[in-house]
């Protein structure tokens, strides 16, 4: 339970980090969306290990496969499912994992739920298990921005305690993968690549936060009670590995903000009623307005180091665990792609149920 | 959509401010709990309007009444039906809101989604919409407390800047519910309480933050993937009237730390593996840890506010709104029963789904 | 669990036979239908106890009252909440209830699921819980008919041993409605009513079979896989009280059919392509051919009979029911409109779902 | 959407006939089930095409490989993920499919749906869809059989209009798969496959009933009111290509019987409560009783027969289409297994479903 996301574009992700593979089924894409694997592949490019010397030095090409749901270049209305092999299997750094748990893992909560775990790696709670998101949100991308132009920009903001302005309004996609770390603004980047580089050699590692703007989005989406947008993009983007908060607009700074300072008044622009300011940051009361969307999310240190920690064993004995393996010392490049590829997949499952909530006679047409 | 909540306990509540009523369907309580209208009463209470000189002044005895689903003074595993009827419909305050849109309320983005809206009030997305889910966390919170031992307390920790630091360990409802704004620090309660006074005076509203903790949670509960306790925590609390951020354990503070110094080591104590440290909040990939569940949620200043402001009509005709009618120019001191309430929720849905995670042999006793 | 029905017309209902009431939650009917207490009323009277001679002689009124999602007589988008209080209790007729089972009820599964149950009449398992369908269903069918052009009529076709063909095209509501068994066969319900009356005499009860047929159903709905429109239509009508079989076009007569005999052989007329015959019963691969949508469903002869019964308490001893209370000798006329109700959600749910199964070309123009 | 099956134990289907292959993901298995590809290949092979004379002559090997969720030989409690990869592509069989519908398969209703499908075969459409559900139920029948000691058999007793006589009770799957037919009356499947053979070399297709027993059930699965075990049954049965009908227990045949006649009377045997006769088919009121639970399942004719058929293109002009191809002339042989995995589909899920019902004191031994 728990491996499936979204109501009416619906993935289902499986796969550990050792074992066959991993994948996903989307279930519930529109027919005559132009597919290929190519399009796929060009976001799992941007999350695959060994990108550049500031993430994992694993080398794996995370080659996706569509098994179903396509013909002649493009979906068919019925599932698709999407397949990349596991390959450098270099389960040797995982043998004292057998017995010992990792601080701040998730080996010892999955052997207190299951009483067994794949300790060869970190089987369901690997970061591996984000492929599948990805692959599923180049659909999503593909949907919002061939047809609808919507356009999802994830970048970095914050790496440990070197954070950069940017402006999210002309932040391009071009401008976020110029430089390794993904922070569009180049001096700051800098700083927090040598950040990294410090860290990894000091055996640790840091967090940092990604921010998101989404561009383009009608007013409209977003259920009024559980289903509100703000709490459908909260639970995807806390449902990803190491993130430990989130917020939207202003966020937690709108806590010492007063209404008559946080309130945005309407206006009328263009003939539309607009927004003067954007500090609900596009979604109010559940539902976007029209806006920008805007949000941030707080990823913790990667838990796993090479400094030598105090543990116990699976019996409860202590122990010191020696870190190896070849892991990120900090999450944050690679998780702007895993964050815009959640955004895409809310955003998609809630155009297509919007989509129940007209008038309707204007629905009728669509239906007969 | 998006009226329910929950996949085993599930909840579906329905109702607007000014309508018949509101009320709640449980679906998904085990047979054989004590419960009567006095346990839902005693959390409605803890939210009502007018309960002191800080909150909204309208009066309203949101009295419940148990429709279905209790026999004898227990639940019989059937439907729960929860029905509180409205009363001191004042509707004649909104009169202007007909045609124009109130700024960072939910006015413009139904009209957007759905073409209309019950426009006496807030209709679905007033606040009177989260009677339905403390009626069912009233319930929620019996089985935890009860049959588990698990209690969930929450607490206003800031109101605009004033913030005050609370020992999760240690603090108790009562120490919560001694004062009108439930800060369990009374100094600094003193000070919440002038603040929120004098920008009441001044027609204007501030925000806070309400923190939470859950004792006695075992470890296990959440899913490995999307279902991971975070997220649904997440989700619940992110669809709350006016929350703007959720984080877990350190939360943001987390980006600004090494993972040396983040980790949690394991020791073992007292015969069970727990961790030194708990800067994960009791959750660890998803899944509860055993240790203190942690958690805080960003409430915006409420956006009705008694100063004049820019708006426009929903013909997008330029208007100046005089705010009117009675609000909480504050909704921390309600918020901390319906925190506790989404809490509540989702801990006893997890509580559920963990029961078919055991291995077979377990659960057989259960079934045969 | 397993309180609610569809997935994008979603109604969830709740209420025993003898408690404070019954209702229904429906979540997801679109924006801007004409909705009054009028429209529900009216397929509730079709359904309610104490109508004729030939249905159980307990006077229910069943009012229905709209408690929510209605706003100046349109449907607003949000969860329509629709309450009727129980009435009539002479709850004495089933003191004797309370340790002994009723043959071929409920009783002694309830106990072996929940370990107790609402024993002062058949609980949730009692006909009673139907009206919440038959009230959702009345707004089903209000969105088929005034919008879509559907409609749905269901008649009896056999009581006992006797019945009736039918011309399925030309029936009418109206002529279904002619005479209290609901068969429109003047004829062959004089005989049926007949039949009736003499078991009830007797103390004993009938079976009976109610066919049903869908006009102006377009194609295209009914999901591939497990989601088909046959799938979604038998869980719906097997879900009803004393159902036992159901089947679609052909039925189980198809089995001793070759395939040149049963297949529907397509040909133009009036620039459409339809099949030559409808053997298929307007439903092929699951999904909806445009063509009249046929099937049947089997009821049993009510369990409750007034002729003493063998039986055993619920330690197990033997013991001796007599029958007592008002009940129906045959459930047939009444379960007309409940599988109406039942047929109308299934339909209106994957009308919806259909919208989303378009082109993006097409959809576009609906979102934005 | 409408690839998903089950809410506990729940699985999702994809693939098409002619695509990289068919599989499935298994979300919600328990931790700790040995299991592996043998237990799958057992049932795939059961299913598979090309096994006797009377089955499509197509040789398609359908080895199941397991992807994920299973660790040294155990499901570790996260997604298992089951590959088929497809082989056999005689495509060409299909190309005059590109434009002509043939009569009673899914090619009209998927153009009218989608606005397109692949024409290779039947897509989704096809029984080859089926794979997913075998390999899941492999996996379902293993816990039933292994940890609860519950068992289905299923059984042909009807093909054309040879009808045999089977007891329920003694029935055993060795004398199921003893023939070819799998009728476990030896006589009247020799008669059975005389008649198979003979409309095959005729160029036609008969249809039949498969009829099932599930001994060592329980009482107390099933949900009061819309989850019933039989409409979950009825449900996941209809979803099955080519069936028309379902019952239980008596079936259409208890439409004609009186109360008196059709009711299960209640005695104590051995200690337990038992009903005297089982004309309920094991369940009352849509829960089980802990009797054998019985249910007939009707199979059409196949659609594709070797004949000439008149149709049209999918322009409306009037075309002849001759069948060719290698199908079975009679499925009923091949979907004995797939009812099978069906059922215990749909058993697990309501085990697990009832283990959420229970007193709470009785699951606070198993969460804690």
């Amino acid at each position: 339970m728990g491996d499936s996301f979204g109501k009416l574009f619906s993935i289902t992700t499986w796969g550990e980090s050792h074992g066959g593979g991993v994948g996903v089924v989307i279930d519930g894409c529109p027919a005559g969306l132009a597919l290929s694997e190519e399009d796929i592949q060009l976001e799992l490019d941007r999350r695959k290990p060994g990108q550049s010397r500031i993430t994992t030095q694993r080398k794996e090409q995370d080659q996706a496969q569509i098994l179903s749901g396509v013909f002649e270049g493009q979906t068919i209305g019925t599932a698709i499912s999407i397949l990349v092999f596991n390959q450098d299997h270099r389960s040797k750094d995982y043998d004292e994992m057998q017995d010992l748990y990792r601080p701040s893992h998730a080996d010892f909560t999955f052997d207190a739920k299951y009483g067994r775990r794949n300790w060869k790696g970190g089987g369901r709670s690997s970061a591996r298990e984000t492929i599948g998101r990805v692959a599923a949100g180049a659909i999503a991308k593909k949907l919002l921005s061939d047809i609808f132009g919507i356009e999802t920009v994830a970048f970095v903001t914050q790496v440990h305690d070197i954070s950069a302005e940017i402006d999210h309004t002309s932040v391009t996609r071009e401008q976020v993968d110029a430089n390794i770390v993904r922070c569009p603004h180049p001096e700051t980047a800098e700083k927090m690549i040598e950040r990294i580089e410090a860290v990894r050699k000091d055996g640790d590692s840091v967090g940092g936060i990604v921010s998101a703007v989404v561009r383009g989005c009608p007013a409209g989406l977003g259920e009024p009670v559980f289903d509100k947008l703000t709490a459908d993009l909260a639970k995807g983007l806390m449902s990803l590995p190491a993130t430990r908060g989130v917020e939207f607009g202003m966020g937690f700074a709108a806590v010492s903000m007063k209404g008559s300072e946080h309130n945005d008044l309407f206006e009328a622009r263009q003939g539309k009623i607009r927004t003067k300011t954007n500090r609900s940051g596009g979604i109010q009361g559940g539902i976007s307005n029209g806006e920008e969307i805007l949000l941030r999310v707080a990823f913790k240190p990667t838990a796993t180091i090479l400094k030598p920690q105090q543990t116990t064993s699976n019996k409860g004995e202590p122990a010191e665990l020696k870190g190896r393996g070849r892991h990120d010392p900090c999450v944050l490049p690679r998780a702007v792609p895993i964050v815009e590829a959640m955004i895409n997949l809310v955003l998609v499952d809630h155009l297509l149920r919007n989509l129940t909530k007209k008038n309707p006679e204007s629905f009728k047409k669509l239906v007969t």
